[in-house]
């Protein structure tokens, strides 16, 4: 079951809402969520009592976005453990309820292996449910701490790459707190840096077709006092032609072995751009990004999504990236193919360093890639 | 006064709609416009029986597009004159329906000049009206008999870089026979290969903020029978990288003297990407479109558009290009500031070739863009 808590009006709002909170009122433990589907129009937060409308919130999309779908998962199966359902019926229905997402499984089944592991060494109930929890609460540091340290070291590089300071920042789609357990990956570089007083301009992708930076990444600065101006995808040539991009920061859906980073689509053009114009590109990612098993970049598949979400026009307040039906307004004629890649792939000659919590890939080769990985307990998962 | 023609079903809908038609039928004379603020969602022609209702249609993008706009100020000077108007207030309503578009101003005079002209002359009103009439019809047929030669030129050149055939051609905006008194420029290259059969595939950039490419483009593409293909801008750097571009075509809003296109933004980073890929980057564009008495593409001066083009999304039925507020539905947080430049420039060292009606400039130099204006009278206009 979900509840909602709705937030309106200057004066009731928090300074920071977070994508994802364990709560324990009298009433019992829950699992609150930021609902994503609504943002920026209102804030509202989902609160879940039990697995079933955790799937719920993980289909509709109200959480998204991979590491915090992990820490969710995991949270979930302790939801179900503390509450007396049952576990695995939890867990199972927590993994497949987006079955492309490998971290909400692998989030799920920490949180489960904890559970089975405690009753296993004769814990009782309410013990293996505590070792759900914890293993959630873990994953979720973990993750917040992975933030902060690629932040750090993301800053230091900047500093490196531009000692002038005054850094107008170009990123595109949404890698802050919405999708981390901390502040999540390209963004929090860009945070640490307002927050040392060395940002000078957030320039923000609007991120077609879902237009992430415009909704979620313009919300994200907004909250934090970044100075940040929004623009289409294509107007990126313009500010790059005037001198306007100190350096490009992005985050990454998977790493290969040899240093090719697949992102969101429009990744690729702004490395193009980056390269043309002596701009560093910069990717920011935890080492669990690093796909070591595919060696390059020819070897992803790339997903094509709906054509719907080129041809039709959707209000953010509706969620229709899972939806298979439109159900906006058409731009195009009917009958209209589109061709919608969900991500590029930029090929590690173009990445001027990859920044992980381990440390600094730079120059990206397969061999410095490995060494930061082996630095990582994280990175076998 | 303005009457509207709804087409809607196939059984009624015409082979082909232009962009403008003068009609002569027994009530008097009218200027039948495509409504394309309507477009794609319905094909809605506007009627106009005098200048203030053209006016009208001017200002709410019912008709649009330089070489377009320059024919309707022509005819909306003959329209005044025939049915019996005062025939210098009708020219400066139109001429200033929209200050900027110099193409409209220029087509106006050039319709009151013939009326003048016939009237110093000894002509009586009929005559000078006459007169008018025949100007605008020349100044149609001169813009048609341009694109014709600009698509012979442009099919030419295509035949000459890319000798396999089989075209797969990328372009950025609407450059067809919505804003042309004949099938365009770019799209009029486009749509030769196609009845050569040698096209195959036009793929559309959507064209953000006003998606003239997802509504207009493709509208034109689906009516001429081509094969086509609807993208997000920020998607064409996955087609360059996969090899499935063999060349750009775009138009221009201005050419300098030294071979510098500012054409509408998102033309630049095309010509990044195309030159990264070795793919040819051609510019298709009337010789009034060159301007001489501008040196370079640092002598433009760019213009910045509303923010709400960008922070709102807006459907197609709804006009907002000239208007001040907005109207759409919000997707960025209130408060967004947007960088939203109308057009970039691309500099002539990354255009191939710039193919104009009196024939192509390629290597693009200054010298070259001075030789084929020169071959030309509309060049001086």
């Amino acid at each position: 079951m979900a509840d909602q808590y709705a937030h309106s009006g200057d004066d009731k709002r928090p300074t920071e809402i977070p994508a994802i909170r364990w709560e324990e009122p009298p009433e019992g433990p829950v699992l609150v969520l930021l609902d994503q589907t609504r943002l920026p129009a209102e804030e509202v937060e989902l609160v879940c009592t039990d697995a079933p409308a955790l799937v719920e919130a993980i289909r509709s999309l109200a959480v998204r976005g991979a590491p915090l779908l992990g820490i969710a998962g995991a949270y979930g199966v302790a939801l179900a453990a503390v509450r007396g359902f049952d576990v695995d019926e939890a867990a199972d229905a927590l993994a497949s309820a987006r079955p492309t997402a490998v971290n909400l499984a692998v989030g799920v089944r920490r949180a489960q292996a904890a559970h089975e592991a405690a009753l296993a060494k004769g814990g009782d109930v309410r013990q293996a449910a505590a070792a759900a929890l914890a293993a959630a609460r873990q994953l979720h540091r973990e993750d917040a701490e992975a933030s902060a340290r690629m932040a750090a070291h993301g800053l230091a590089l900047l500093d490196e790459l531009l000692p002038a300071g005054g850094h107008r920042i170009l990123t595109h789609c949404n890698t802050g707190s919405l999708v981390s357990g901390g502040e999540g990956t390209a963004f929090a570089v860009g945070l640490a840096a307002h927050r040392a007083g060395r940002l000078r301009r957030l320039w923000v992708d609007e991120t077609r077709p879902l237009l992430q930076g415009a909704r979620l990444t313009a919300y994200e600065a907004a909250r934090s006092g970044m100075a940040y101006t929004l623009l289409t995808d294509n107007a990126a040539g313009s500010l790059f032609a005037a001198g306007e991009v100190d350096a490009v920061l992005i985050g990454a859906d998977r790493i290969t072995a040899d240093g090719s980073v697949a992102n969101k689509v429009g990744s690729y053009p702004l490395a193009v751009l980056a390269r043309y114009h002596h701009v560093p590109f910069i990717v920011v990612a935890p080492v669990t990004t690093v796909d070591l098993d595919t060696p390059d970049g020819a070897s992803i598949e790339v997903e094509q999504r709906a054509g719907h979400e080129v041809t039709e026009l959707v209000a953010p307040q509706v969620p229709v990236a899972g939806s298979e039906a439109g159900g906006g307004i058409p731009v195009a004629p009917l009958g209209t193919t589109a061709y919608n890649p969900a991500f590029d792939v930029t090929p590690p000659e173009l990445v001027t360093a990859i920044v992980t919590e381990e440390g600094v890939v730079s120059p990206v080769t397969a061999e410095g890639l490995a060494e930061v990985c082996a630095r990582s307990p994280r990175a076998a998962d």
